[in-house]
């Protein structure tokens, strides 16, 4: 099993990346660099140079996945940015703020683009990958739509919101899990990958609602605490962190599931998250 | 040469593009079939079938890549709608204007995920084609920005107007010839591809600009006549339909050295549109 990530360089990643989106593209280009240039956690990318690590795979492929993922992740939060007009990305002014609205369409798309082009690395195996994202893509779209319609609602249920939480973050959080396998020929653990995948998101979801209670309640934004609060729940916000504790736990378990320890950063991600939700639990 | 184009069937082409926007993606998805079944001149589609055709390339690779340039183009349209606020697409509602915004990025979006999808269908080539058409795409969002910073102002010269109108255009018209000719191991002819893409894109553009004069002249819209006026032209309408033709008559020149007739069909509709112009030129 390989456990080395945290010392992982994702140095030919970011430049894999910034290459994809710099080849003649002009001002969108520049303003798509700009974006990737705020960083962010590149949880995808990590667990895709890790799952594919753990599957022995050559290391060109696994960079060819992590920045695939990664350049998708960012394509939609500079499209999701402009739907919900969220003025903040990153500490940083988010694309359409800074450069307009249809600047951000043009940066959304080339990421998009470039998405599917850093798959073009993993040379014959680049078919089966294309399918397999475009399946994903559709899912995020349609769990983006889905969170849209519900923004405002005053009845949502603790199943419509999962479903929502896991439809717009899961399928690019199990993608890294999943080119990898499918390059490995294990696509049978496909299926746990994306249970994982999707338990990971519930869990987080509901711990970033947690951070944003207050910020969420003055937009009307859905958020999980309001959610368990209109369902009678006499103290939401500790159900809702038993809730995230619980599926960062069930994630976990998938997780350590799969083939040659290739879910274990996804599984240690889990863990982490859960016990710090544990901790401020306990009375101080 | 292979010179039948007239009676080529387009249905496996629309049944791919159809079944790739449908799976499992709910109501985008059935917005996205909404727009394609509008329907078009499918132009690109007909150039990639026919060039895979002469290129003696497999029927399947052909429609795959039919497929793929015929999605990325409305991808396009979808996303322009939107960054113009053109309301009417087709003789429908644009997908903005009858979804909404948020719609139409994902319905966008979905499109072009979906062009990278159905170059999936080229087995093992789908990573060299996946490489070009980012590049293409690249392209065509660079001219799709220049287009829009070009609006409204006074003093646009015709060289400046050629590369924009080539810029958002032709890229696509290229497409469907660069990945034929790709696939048939023929690159060293993608150059001239793209001068007769690049020459048709204009021809098309100063034609379509001839229809739209007046509605182009109400809302301030970059067009030929205004460009040519502005440049002290005398009679800025003839002026235009002569450039129109001479574009038409260099794109098809361009067009008819390709290997073995696959540039056949674009030649084609390049001289049916010059001869078009030419006709509406003689004294009635």
């Amino acid at each position: 099993m390989y456990s080395d990530h945290a010392t992982t360089s994702l140095d030919p990643v970011e430049q894999l990346m910034l290459e994809l989106v710099r080849q003649g593209t002009g001002d969108v280009g520049r303003a798509a660099a700009h974006h990737l240039s705020a960083g962010g956690a590149r949880i995808r990318a990590r667990l895709a140079l890790h799952a594919g690590r753990a599957l022995g795979r050559p290391e060109s492929e696994s960079i060819a996945i992590a920045a695939a993922c990664e350049l998708l992740h960012n394509a939609s939060l500079v499209h999701d940015d402009l739907q919900d007009r969220d003025e903040r990305r990153r500490g940083q002014a988010a694309v359409w703020y800074r450069f307009g609205d249809a600047m951000a369409i043009c940066v959304g798309d080339l990421l998009l683009s470039a998405a599917y082009a850093a798959l073009g690395a993993a040379g014959a195996g680049t078919a089966r990958l294309s399918v397999r994202m475009h399946r994903r893509i559709g899912e995020v779209i349609r769990g983006q739509c889905a969170d849209l319609a519900l923004q405002g609602s005053a009845d949502v249920s603790l199943e419509s919101y999962e479903r929502v939480a896991s439809g717009k973050s899961a399928p690019l959080l199990v993608l890294p899990l999943e080119l990898a396998l499918t390059l490995a020929g294990k696509e049978e653990a496909v299926p746990a990958a994306a249970a994982a995948g999707s338990l990971f998101a519930i869990g987080y979801q509901v711990a970033d609602d947690l951070q944003d209670v207050t910020q969420d309640a003055a937009h009307q934004e859905l958020n999980i605490v309001s959610v368990l609060a209109a369902s009678g729940e006499s103290d939401p916000h500790q159900r809702a962190r038993e809730l995230a504790i619980l599926r960062f736990r069930q994630a976990h378990a998938a997780a350590t599931g799969l083939p040659s320890g290739s879910g274990e950063l996804l599984a240690t991600q889990a863990t982490q998250r859960a016990d710090r939700l544990s901790r401020a639990l306990e009375p101080a």
